[in-house]
């Protein structure tokens, strides 16, 4: 890409150049919801079209656009912008957590939907904001693990069977 | 295959054949789970290490050596042979729901558990068993939908997601 900007397309790299440097000037996080925004609060935590009784806790910006994606959800975000990883030295104060627990007492939260990955950083960030939350008075929920839509039995991993087993529920 | 056995392999055939012979006379069903067996009750059914009040509702036999290789469940199964699919000619009958019936009324079976794959098949067999144990006194479980074990919000696709969000569980 750079041998092709500097050959052959002079104008698309100033294009380039003034467009990150545009980003990098103007684009800052949302002080609710952590997430990239050009103001000071994202239109998407401005709407009144959004159930904010909801808050649903994401890793990455990449996380809350498959939510919005999926149109399964309606309520407001936070985006941890990374998961707790000690071994990288990324700790709760690098995810904001305490912004996050700030977040949370606003009075309107009332569940906290916890959607980091199921991996094992993103298992361990949820296992902790469970416990800082735990005696806040809110509802805390963590999205279901189990087998993929349209998935057999045959099919799966035996790991995704077992926890589906164990977390089935009553019809 | 059939090639290899009439040019090279006859002594094999003969082996082929009369194993099939062999199995074709002496393999049945088990009256109690409807798997293939030699005897009227396979081991399984006749093993007093299981726990005889989980009644888990599986479609081929396949499915119950994959439950039994995750090592999640210690209980008795029955085995469909397959799923309700009318455009194919396959009804309650063709898939024994009279047994399965039969088989949760014998005062020992306290929960059945669905683990029909999630399949559009599937789905309605379970469904239909649901409905069809529903006034019967027993609690009936479905296995779990959601994200797989080591699953990424990012890479899964969004129906999943969108039912991981809707069977959120509470932590």
């Amino acid at each position: 890409m750079a041998y092709h900007l500097l050959q052959r397309d002079h104008e698309g790299a100033q294009r380039l150049a003034s467009s990150l440097d545009y980003a990098l000037q103007h684009i800052r996080h949302c002080e609710k919801c952590n997430n990239f925004t050009e103001e000071v609060v994202c239109e998407l935590c401005r709407s009144h079209h959004r159930d904010a009784a909801l808050l649903c806790v994401v890793e990455m910006p990449a996380d809350l656009l498959m939510m919005e994606q999926a149109h399964c959800y309606k309520g407001m975000y936070f985006v941890l912008m990374g998961r707790l990883s000690p071994l990288d030295g990324i700790g709760p104060r690098e995810i904001h957590l305490d912004r996050l627990l700030k977040r949370t007492q606003d009075g309107l939260v009332k569940e906290v939907v916890l959607a980091t990955n199921f991996t094992v950083e993103g298992e361990a960030t949820a296992h902790y904001i469970g416990e800082l939350l735990h005696d806040k008075g809110l509802k805390i929920t963590r999205i279901a693990r189990g087998l993929p839509v349209g998935g057999e039995l045959e099919h799966v991993d035996s790991g995704t069977l077992a926890q589906a087993v164990i977390e089935r529920r009553e019809m």
